[in-house]
């Protein structure tokens, strides 16, 4: 059985809506990354990076969300959650994910983690200040044309839907006025009318 | 026909030496950075993001490193460059390409792309001072297990191969010691050793 190691309001609940819209039979374990779960010898055993998600397969743990995600619709077929047989929807599907982890996630990781790549204070004070701007630019960019409507890639829902709903829960926090954003806003509504994305969300905050 | 979009010394060299190895037929488009041809009217109608890879493809134009990758490697089934036959393997290297474009890459674009994330000239030079430590952070985790030896993903050699090699030219001028990383190293002369990537390289520096 599939094991998804999460923390609340990480990237990880696009894996775990994922789980959920594929109808997988799965568990999951919650890391308190504030107590600092994440840098346990017994987590770094599974996960030698620290970070969510990882997925314990049969074959040994996965990471990284694009991966997992693509994992996840692959081995559960009937949920038609990726397009398996165009290899280039396919594609469009893998390069929407890769910017939302290496440069819309990265954006946004500025405001919490700068200490990953400056040491002092008043150099990730200023990360800090370019967040609203980093991550509007990306989401700006979403907005006008890669999503697509009314899902990221068109009329056919997919695992990209998942992980924008999941990075689109951050705007108001990174200071991103979402009025600037009325499509990204309506699929972040539509999004969470879902009972996949309900039970995903009530799942990761009851715990 | 595809055509790769690329400027030398970028990661648009993954792509250029996974055609290669494909035995694609494809032509090849420099972009002068320096010259900010990324940012003409042109450009931008192919890839509204402004950056290095594009591949046109029959279907459109395809962004972003892990999903052109896979994309050739799909196209291209005789050369055997993925393991598409098998989703955990797959998403082994799934995993593997997307730590390097989201956690590997982003590391080390602080030292050159630092007014992305900051205006301040002097929070721009402390993200400077630390990049030997983030980028030798990641290739330590590379060196101690990610990369399985012979080749990435262990005795297949897959797409993982070329884009490690991509990143690994550049620790020097990020200023990680190589003789720290022996197994990258070996991995990099042996990448450096092959006539695939030997073309892809004469080809961007010769043009």
């Amino acid at each position: 059985m599939l094991k998804l190691y999460y923390a609340a309001h990480t990237c990880a609940l696009a894996s775990h809506i994922v789980l959920e819209e594929a109808g997988a039979t799965y568990e999951t374990v919650r890391l308190d990354l504030q107590a600092g779960e994440q840098r346990s010898a017994a987590y770094l055993a599974i996960n030698p990076k620290g970070r969510v998600p990882t997925l314990l397969a049969e074959g040994g743990a996965l990471t990284e969300t694009p991966a997992l995600l693509v994992f996840i619709a692959q081995r559960h077929p009937g949920a038609d959650l990726a397009p398996f047989d165009d290899a280039f929807a396919f594609a469009r599907v893998q390069a929407f994910n890769s910017y939302l982890c290496s440069t819309v996630h990265v954006a946004h990781a500025h405001r919490m983690r700068g200490s990953r790549w400056a040491d002092e204070p008043a150099a990730i004070a200023a990360m800090q200040r370019k967040v609203p701007q980093a991550v509007g630019d990306c989401f700006d960019l979403i907005e006008r044309g890669m999503l697509r409507g009314p899902w990221v890639m068109g009329e056919r829902y997919t695992i990209c839907d998942a992980y924008l709903f999941t990075l689109a829960q951050w705007l108001e926090a990174d200071g991103v006025d979402p009025a600037r954003l009325p499509r990204v806003c309506d699929h972040r509504r539509r999004m969470a009318e879902r009972p996949a994305v309900q039970r995903a969300i009530a799942a990761e905050l009851g715990t």
